[in-house]
């Protein structure tokens, strides 16, 4: 894949609304990585108004991290308004391997069709339905067992799969990429994969879906090695990274992306 | 308007406890924010004692962002016993125009007479029953095009009200301000604007709406003019801007305060 | 109390994860500082799978900073999964004396027997049931005030009780320690006193409470200290403490430990 640059430049013309139902933990810094990126992003799930304002945006993503049953039904509610109008929306399956809810809620969400679905190998693993060894929102296995499972999804679903960590693993079941960006300070901050669903969501507006998604995680993770230089911890490391978000161009992306194919 | 750090003196001396019933985007940050100035914030929501807490706080806030109907209830109840007790409250109509559900809870507060209504051009537009063309929580008209509704709104409601930009509009119906102070990164940090309510609302306490409002509004801009000398980027202007509200003085703001009337 | 730093070896080695039912403002500084300092942070609230999860943790923290009904339900349960199986957790009583909601929950939580309470002194004053001046989630009264309320408490509860503030109180109801560790500025960024339960948590997997408790919080101390040296204001520290607190090794928190038997 070359010049993912260009799917930076586009998402920036075109500075998509992307309606985020997440968690509480990544809520401020899910919204500070879009602004940064370039985008707008809104945080809405009532039940009075979710299905409304997904009408408005131009792409969602869902995270499940910190449920309820409440929440589980605006998550339907949008996906469903998304998936009836053509507009993409990104499922973010956060510890569904942990409780028999998140498994349910998920099963639940994959019949609306997501367009991508992000997560570390041990959710991929428990999504496609393997056994996995994942707690909480940490993962415990490594991308590489995860990539037949991906692959598998992403049959079952019609999804692209991505399954995050230290190179990336990205497929539609028939090709596949890995993303060899990023850097080891980027899981020591919280919800920073969280806040890559907005970035996703953002670049998948008017293009084609596993090469948008490519493009983001290689942006993404050149933007964590540009903040590594100057970090001294996670603390400073996060603030360097929205820094980077915003400062990177399509030109710096393309040059610094180190994407192959599977 | 002559010596708006005044107003800054005043408020640290009083330190007053400031209950926010905001998003959960804001949350964080506007304690921070809010604490950074000098004042104490509170978070509190439950109908179980939203009631009994605002009845120990100097002033409240209401926000919209992440809205249901339980934390509406919250707001009315709050409100209401602000309002009867004769202390201040700010009312921040975030996405007002986005759905019907959002402009319903703010008929309903309005009717609790908010002391100072704050949100950008398209918000006021909206809330004044002008048509807007506003999307989420970004403005999407300039604070020109919202002065006659404002003018309108502070008259339908007795309320100040300030349309924050890159120049704000600060108006009781009769009498109005420009403030010229702030920095193009303030938008692109999420919530700045929310967390801008509590420092209105700090500065309220004991002192008349509209000066206080535009001492908070110029107070708030000095300091992203002052982060933004050695930001990087919005992740870095947020933390200076932090440090700034923290480090300035009341003669560092009258000094640096770009005040005018309209 | 010698060779404080041990604990922080201990916990790293460990790596808990640990289950957290915390405030809205709290959540994701909390997230950050558990990651910062080696532990795997989990925050889930549903009533749907609490229950389940709070199974998979290690240790469990409870902070009732904004509450509502469903989310206290949800804190008895996981208390109980946690009292049940002889794993620890830890209470933070924020704000108990303000309202009579808060109080009740407390009482019943108190009955689940958390291994360790930490708040201010008008926190463990109100919940000793000692009339307090104290006011939403900022002290009004010095740490020395509420010493024989704390020794109180842990007779009444059989936890360790640790007072936080200029120099913390700990105690288990016979032995105590003062940590004179800490800078002014960490009471001027918001939770970071909830986000130290997380850290005590992490220090109570397989270690005795109250050192454990004592080396946890001359650990933060100790970062708090570092990261003071190089801060302009509340922002810079709060960046600059996550990276104290992954930068911190157990030698340097040995050395800069002041703990002393009270």
């Amino acid at each position: 894949m070359e010049d993912t640059g260009l799917y930076l430049r586009h998402m920036r013309e075109t500075a998509p609304l992307v309606h985020n139902i997440t968690n509480y933990v990544a809520m401020n810094i899910m919204a500070n990585v879009v602004l940064a990126a370039g985008a707008s992003p809104a945080m809405v799930h009532a039940r009075e108004e979710v299905g409304e304002f997904a009408g408005l945006a131009q792409a969602l993503t869902v995270n499940i991290g910190t449920l309820d049953s409440d929440w589980a039904d605006a998550m339907e509610t949008a996906a469903r308004v998304m998936s009836g109008q053509g507009r993409p929306w990104v499922l973010d399956p956060v510890g569904v391997g942990a409780t028999s809810f998140r498994q349910d809620v998920c099963a639940r969400l994959l019949d609306l069709r997501p367009d991508v679905i992000r997560g570390n190998a041990s959710e991929i693993l428990a999504l496609a339905g393997v056994a996995s060894t994942g707690r909480g929102a940490d993962a415990a296995d490594p991308v590489e067992a995860a990539e037949a499972a991906a692959r598998e999804l992403s049959h079952q679903t019609g999804a692209v799969v991505a399954v995050s960590g230290p190179v990336d693993y990205i497929t539609d079941g028939a090709v596949a990429y890995r993303v060899r960006n990023g850097h080891a300070l980027m899981p020591r901050v919280t919800a920073l994969g969280c806040s890559l669903n907005g970035v996703i969501a953002a670049f998948l507006v008017g293009q084609p879906a596993l090469p948008a998604t490519v493009a983001a995680l290689a942006y993404y993770g050149v933007a964590g090695e540009r903040a590594a230089q100057a970090a001294q911890g996670p603390g400073s490391f996060q603030v360097g990274f929205l820094d980077a978000l915003h400062a990177l161009t399509p030109e710096k992306v393309t040059a610094g992306a180190r994407v192959e194919a599977a």
